[in-house]
């Protein structure tokens, strides 16, 4: 597997420490603490400890970093021999995608006085834009080399604080869990790219491209972890108060709601009536997505339950009847399926979204309408039209994700990025030192163990 | 392994759909966001959003719904083929139970107006409720259909709410960890169920009935996690400041003096004085469940360990001398052995709560009396009073215990749930589509791999 | 593999009785709640819930406890045998530890009326110092019985704390995350008993002294975790408000910008130019080390980057060229690198808090210097004195490390502690009934399995 054109040797150190060079420099000219961690301002004013946003977030932020790089990282890790390279790159990319996003974001959503202010709230909006990035990542798993990924990270980032910056400042949208700016513009960029990325004789690595018994019970601890602190994560940049409680409340029953559903489908489209796999690790995760935008309204449990429950159908009926028809059609090899899970459920997020605020009124929301929808508090615009914002973003959404998808997806096809070939698809081996490597007769022994490996592992 | 009986094509969708869609009436018919999840009711009074419930609770809710979903999932996955069972089923019966016992204990423990109000208390008790039903499931583990479980966690959670609202509505009984309510009940519960349901020839499924060398490593999760975030299963629900506080310091010592004791016990009673990765996966949580009443009580952390320390004995003696009898004359098959982890400790906490409260002096709570026992603080009982009721609690709890699991054992005997066959119990096969089931020549190969792995597998 | 010399039938647990009844009786009485988990006490004086320092602290509590348990005990995990007593041993010492620990620190730290007073800063405090001992266990990894390490435990929580104490205060050194008092300290203390405990003949068990496929993602659960929550680390006993906020996020730019130069190094030094998991395993969280100390000050975003980035090139270089040469020359045999992890980011990290307090500034800092550096806010010393005082505070670390690894090691060498011979070391089955062991032909079958899954494991 030690191939010259797939070799990191020199281009992954030189990207990574140009890369990370860079973001010092820019830190160093760009960013200061923001009012509440800064020594000296903080205690410029008096105020008790406990009003330091600290205490109202860190706990929300924590869930959140553990959804991202536990999450998402093991989640990826049900491949029988890419385990290394789902936790692996995982952890590398969101390294990096949460410092670059630290400085899109900051620039986009207002300098203070030329510089960026960083504190909790800074630190979740990077985990939720390097979120979208890993969730492109699902869609091109095991099909790119890690500097193909930084590349793609950094690009999406970028154009993941553009599509932000429209929707939450110029346009007064409301997407606190992230259903279009995270889901849908992560899963349709990532299913664009992957398009563009099309490897006709990937089915040289189909053996490897699949599951082995405890492949899946690593992807398990994703999964569950990212069930769930989902109300963590939707519930982390609401206002402070009702706001978080509910968001919390609402994503708890939505994702709970959603997890009978999957089962129940699954057991129905599998053959032998028998539960599958990647069902239960996707699917039972749809009603998180679906409740991004519309968790902090008044949705109601019984509101949220319907959400989760119809989005976990969906995302089955995807993993089963649309991924194959994607790939072979479409020629989108979508190895994680973050079209089921994220961009199916994202776009319905969206949509509850857009209804649940068009139906808003002062009857229900009372003083409470400040903190949800302001710009309705305040007069400026009435509820349907907040609800024809929603639905108006979707659409930018989805614009900026695909076109942004196609122009990246060709940057990435530059062959210049040490992309493993067709037949070392979803293979460890071609980036990182596996075991065997370390014994004599290397190559002979790889393969006959490789044969074996895969005749007998469970 | 594709056996008709035993198909869940059609009965686990058609479970699922019509629970689900009964939980989303009744949600739509009966629960609303309380005062501090309701936009308007938050807003109509003035307060400091730091006072908002979501700020004392939500952390330990998290650290709760880890131990339900990662803790009793993985703690089961020691089984060396059933860890999709494990997990899987776990994760499904929780989140069914959690939306019954909202809506069962909503109803037991006051309606408003004809309403459930729902909040991250509601959020915690939930899970606790659910905590019961795993804790059975353990005693069940690898024998059942998932549509029995469902069924059982149905039952289950009804009667763990007449238990809950005879105890801590009627009786003014304290048990905010759950000694009684939680691990009594739903050990002696699930004991009795796997006792009507008594497999006479378990002994063809025997050789999977144990571990392998990962399988214990990912039971090594389930164990460490529910060991963590004890003390915040225990503070989860006491009132707030010094109780939370110190019913989680109490916790963190019970537990710690309990893993000496079982690590010493398990040297001792093992042969060849080798450690048993049975006790340490279950035995060293004992002293959590052992201070499940005490600990928002003065314990001390000098009363604590020593309580650790009996649950650690008691709990290493009983998987080593106990079980078997239980098994081979009373025909109680105890796959997890929930009468050594939650059984005979959740007794001893129920009794130690009831000496404790027995004890209690206005000199030692002072006005932090009204917190702990209000009914001793109003003078309406005396401490000693007190600790009758709690006496009285455990004969309670043990009661509907026994007779509940008595009843719903003979229900799930009923032959409409597609049971394994005694030749395949504790093996995924039956109800998951396990990895090799993709390759050609199913059925021989499966045979073959199966053989082969058990001689190899390390 | 039963031996007789190692048989822990009756050593162990005459050691595990005989602490925890010592720890029992001591706790008894010396130990009392404070003020803030007293239920009379709390309620004597007015105050908000919510100011209860529980509410502060505990999340941050919880985010230290998991790295205890899971972070360390999963990333020893790597080795391919050792996985139970990885996790294992690192469950029992600490327990033990923390126990200890409560003791050592509140008889040196300040009594209150002959008594301890113990809360959730305490709980902190005794898992930090747990923290320092499993860091001289990752030294001794594998090549010591479990009575071995509970003496050793005993020995360095007590050493700990006389140092903390000189340093925290007598010197008034400011170490919040501990760069100097728990990784410079554990880290040099393990490698002179490893180094004490020089085995010769070491090479006898090397072909055990590697990872396979799954153990190294097992470690690399260990690896995220502490990764992620090594902000809550840094900041758990930081002072309320400003402090606790802006330690949490230098310390997750540091670690950013550290993985990074991980995955640089790693590609540049590994031959193929293909990433080496051990220096992702651990050299990622040198950044975390590296801004222990001045993780609080006001190192802005910009220095901690550098900080982080330094630390990750340093420890890739120290696992390539140092830890070869220290084993070979040296005869330091450092199973876990914790050199690499611990000795020199940790060095690096007390540099980089001494030049920062050196440089501090009321400019910088305005009042919230008396929460830093109290002694220069109260102009008793300036601050490049402070700078002083933590250089010295280094050297004075270094030596009581040194000195007493090399007391404790000699302790150590008595032919009294079950130690395993040199064919035996990294192997669970000398302690641990391993789940082969149930099988008929026990001997014969270990032997025929362990080779066949030598060669098939992946």
């Amino acid at each position: 597997m030690a191939d010259v054109s797939t070799s990191m040797r020199l281009k992954l150190p030189v990207v990574c420490f140009i890369l990370e060079i860079i973001l010092i420099i820019l830190f160093g000219a760009l960013v200061q603490y923001d009012y509440e961690t800064d020594a000296k301002e903080w205690h410029n004013q008096s105020h008790n400890d406990y009003e330091n946003d600290f205490y109202f977030r860190y706990p929300s932020f924590q869930d959140v970093h553990v959804m991202i790089f536990i999450g998402f990282g093991f989640l990826m890790t049900f491949l029988q021999k890419y385990g290394f390279g789902s936790v692996g790159f995982n952890f590398l990319i969101a390294a990096f995608s949460l410092q670059w996003a630290t400085l899109m974001q900051g620039f986009f959503h207002g300098m203070h006085g030329g510089k960026i202010h960083v504190g909790v709230e800074s630190m979740i909006n990077a985990d939720f834009c390097t979120g979208s990035v890993l969730i492109s990542f699902g869609a091109v798993l095991g099909k790119t080399s890690p500097i193909q990924l930084l590349t793609m990270a950094m690009f999406e980032v970028t154009l993941f604080a553009v599509n932000e910056f429209i929707l939450l400042s110029l346009l007064g949208t409301r997407d606190a869990g992230g259903s279009m700016t995270i889901h849908t513009f992560g899963a349709y960029f990532g299913l664009m790219v992957t398009r563009i990325l099309y490897r006709p004789h990937l089915d040289k690595s189909k053996h490897r491209n699949s599951s082995v018994y405890h492949s899946d019970l690593f992807a398990m601890i994703g999964t569950i972890y990212l069930w769930m602190f989902w109300p963590s994560f939707n519930s982390a940049i609401t206002a402070h108060g009702d706001d978080q409680h509910r968001t919390a409340l609402n994503t708890y029953y939505s994702l709970a709601a959603c997890t009978l559903a999957t089962y129940g489908m699954s057991a129905v489209t599998s053959h032998d009536g028998k539960l599958d796999m990647v069902h239960i690790q996707n699917a039972a995760l749809a009603g998180g997505v679906a409740v991004g935008t519309a968790g902090e309204m008044m949705l109601t449990p019984f509101g949220s339950m319907i959400v989760g429950f119809l989005a976990g159908i969906i995302s089955v009926l995807g993993f089963k009847f649309l991924s194959p028809i994607l790939e072979s059609k479409l020629k989108i090899q979508d190895t994680c399926g973050v079209h089921n899970l994220h961009g199916m459920p994202g776009v319905l997020g969206a949509i509850v979204g857009a209804v649940t605020a068009a139906l808003a009124t002062m009857d229900v929301y009372g003083k409470g309408m400040e903190d949800v929808f302001p710009a309705v508090a305040d007069g400026s615009i009435d509820a349907s039209k907040q609800g024809g914002v929603q639905a108006l973003s979707l659409a930018i959404t989805l614009g900026i994700a695909l076109l942004g998808g196609l122009i990246v997806g060709f940057i990435l096809k530059l062959p210049v990025f040490g992309t493993p070939p067709d037949t070392l698809c979803f293979e460890d081996g071609v980036y990182w030192e596996v075991p065997e490597s370390e014994a004599p007769h290397e190559a002979q022994l790889t393969t006959v163990r490789t044969e074996e490996t895969e005749k007998l592992s469970s």
